[in-house]
């Protein structure tokens, strides 16, 4: 018989994503959420399986109006999937929850365990090199500016992430870490943010100003 | 009187550009080709700064079939623009050939020394962190995956550059200091290139597989 991920990995199947949240992203906060559990009491596996493998069925694109509510219709989609399936119905609501707050433009406070996990392992995948790779390809689908070639770590002017690819990371990117929820998290997240910065200043220096 | 340098940058006002080729990037091809000229001994400043300025003019993407043209293409239009000013002719040549020349997919060797700094120049534009940052944008533009989440350093598969953006350091952009025809290009492109290889490394180290 199949294990609930390969049932959820097999429904996303060819659903449409970008390069920022494909299945290797989906990938990468199952395996991060899971690690992050190993440290924390009571978490519910099929909770955070079924949390992670589809919380980014509706992806609205970073300048679209209704973004804010995309966890949330993700999370409404996620749980008519998953009524259709062998799985708990007592653990809809926990799903629900995890996947609507897990979102940064959400802002809904996780109250959940597997909430409060899954969040940690979305925004970790958002800091390190692969957050630095995701932001620039993000960047280039939406035509904007690596940085400002003039100021760009925005020492005399105003951040401006509409514009600038390099402002997303002051904006958003280095203040990830302390809105973690986990223990692990907060330290995986220090430590990424850490290459982060370094980036963000190698990539300032190397721009004549 | 404005310089040649004022005037030119008055011309490509607002021509189409990407972030990866933006007016920024020419800037710094510009600063970064008087840094190395530096170090050489004769070298023309009116075709070294007319060809920085103008090298871009006609810029197809990775992906088109006239991409090896491109430079040549750049070459006539940045000669029948500057045939419309107060510019040398006797230096058009030289001007020419450099444009023509400084592209990677063009495949023409540099015979002089404004072409030999103008290649070096580009190229390290695609190293260090806004090669990397350059190489995503890209990337993201034209849709391809961040890397391949089974062996992202292709240790067991041949490198697909088409596909995945990080196969593009180890296919092109790690193989650039070697190409590079000057001094201080050799030694700045093998600085560079340290930090791409580091960015490669931490990337694919994140990547559970």
């Amino acid at each position: 018989m199949q294990t609930l991920e390969q049932t959820l990995w097999q429904i996303l199947g060819d659903m449409a994503v970008d390069a920022a949240h494909d299945h290797a992203h989906i990938g990468r906060v199952l395996h991060t959420a899971r690690h992050l559990a190993l440290e924390e009491g009571q978490v519910d596996a099929d909770i955070l399986t079924a949390s992670a493998i589809l919380h980014d069925l509706v992806n609205l694109p970073k300048d679209h109006p209704q973004r804010a509510y995309a966890s949330r219709l993700s999370a409404s989609k996620a749980v008519t999937i998953l009524r259709t399936l062998d799985f708990d119905d007592a653990k809809l609501d926990g799903v629900h929850h995890a996947i609507s707050a897990h979102s940064y433009s959400a802002q809904i406070p996780p109250a959940t365990i597997e909430a409060k996990i899954l969040q940690d392992a979305d925004r970790l995948d958002a800091l390190g090199a692969i957050g630095v790779a995701r932001c620039f390809a993000i960047s280039g689908m939406l035509g904007r500016m690596l940085m400002d070639p003039v100021d760009p770590l925005a020492h005399h002017r105003p951040l401006k992430e509409q514009l600038y690819a390099l402002d997303h990371f002051q904006t958003k990117l280095l203040r990830l870490p302390d809105t973690m929820n986990t223990k692990s998290g907060q330290r995986l997240g220090h430590q990424r943010a850490a290459f982060v910065r370094q980036f963000m200043e190698t990539m300032a220096a190397e721009q004549p100003h």
